[in-house]
């Protein structure tokens, strides 16, 4: 892809998005803020779950995030172009995991998420469905346990 | 502590805040956001790097967030009263490790981040001043290394 | 009150509550972003709204902003103590008038908001209460039209 | 403009930007919220002062928000596709005033918002430079006093 060589991404991702870091993500240290980073890592995955046919709707099952390891390895100023990176991992019966980075020429974060999928309203936790397991493989996924 | 009993705090910790949870820190799943648990770790880590002498002006140096592990186990809800416990871990020359935790009926989220020392301005790490070192060694830390 | 005198306060307030300016509220010209000081206005209406008998869930009347009228007199930055103030003004059939206002060595910032009862779910507009009305009498609210 | 058909823009205005409503813009009545809108207000105007040849460092003027007078028509939802527009409209000495809007089947939320021009650090106020003045006319702004 363009935004391979333009950003220094390396490895295969399922989903690449541009970015220019805002003024609202921006700290009196005149960086990005830590929370910028996991809010940009959010809006992947919301729209990952959309393309996967996923909905956010009172009954439906969604994504919550039960955990991260992040990893902030360079700074971001305001108006960077960064490009931010995602893919899924590893698969459970109920749980995923996903990776997640910012490039900026090369690595910038990464982030490891553990996602468990509950069913919005009642909290219950509910199985991967076979399409959307099968989905999540076909962008690299692999099966755990 | 009075919090201990009330919201079943379990452990040492150096500071320990109460914050009731706010209409903006919740998501439409009705539920306190990802981010929104970290703005209040950063909350306690400005505070308490401000009790020990430290300043965020140009030229001094601050801490820099390098890492976090963070562990979501039960969802938080618009009002619900929290506290918000915070202790410094570990000790290295530059960097230094705290554990953060948020407390509703016991244990709700953990975090622990590992903290770079730089100097605002020119970005160079800088030892932890002797001084300080002691004080977070007063307040449970251990040397590493 | 203590905090008339300590803060500059004028005038008489229904809801006055203090504020530490947070560090995620400060943009990189190290002064609390605009954007912040209306979250902290929020953070007195939904309590103020609570405390009257109401409530945020599912086909209950809640307060929707429909209009601001915001000033921002002079800056504030990380760690300023602030008192951040709030009563009605007017009310009418099924809106009502609000102002704010922050406060450190006198006035630092007003805002006007105008607020319609909505029916959350159904987006209809919902009379205020009569009940609610006379509290809000009470705290100075006058009727209009 | 294509997106004029598209969205429904009305007028004329100088800056036009797509925008998607993020996850982290919507609270628990699935809303966007107030503040989000402000933010993309925000991402306009330090845009639009970036391209007059403006620059955010120390000792270098940039505009400051003094005043905003905002109208919120209909209601947002999470990923919902919206234009997000903006104009000077009237210029004085060192202030000036911008008009923002968004749209989305038409008009869905106005703002005009009073920017005076200090100076970063000092707070002083500065006088609009000539060659951002002629550049302000030209999108549509008018001397005003």
């Amino acid at each position: 892809m363009a935004e391979d060589a333009e950003f220094g991404i390396e490895g295969r991702w399922a989903v690449v998005r541009r970015h220019r870091i805002r003024w609202s993500e921006c700290d009196q240290y005149a960086h990005a803020n830590n929370t910028a980073y996991l809010a940009l890592c959010e809006d992947l995955r919301v729209s990952h779950w959309l393309s996967l046919g996923g909905r956010f709707a009172l009954g439906e099952p969604g994504p919550v995030v039960a955990q991260m390891e992040v990893r902030y390895l360079r700074p971001l100023a305001f108006d960077d172009e960064v490009a931010v990176t995602m893919r899924p991992a590893t698969l459970r019966r109920s749980s995923l995991t996903q990776d997640y980075a910012i490039w900026k020429d090369g690595l910038v974060f990464t982030c490891r998420a553990v996602l468990v999928l509950v069913r919005h309203g009642s909290g219950e936790k509910v199985p991967i469905a076979p399409a959307m397991r099968a989905a999540l493989i076909e962008q690299g996924a692999t099966e755990e346990g």
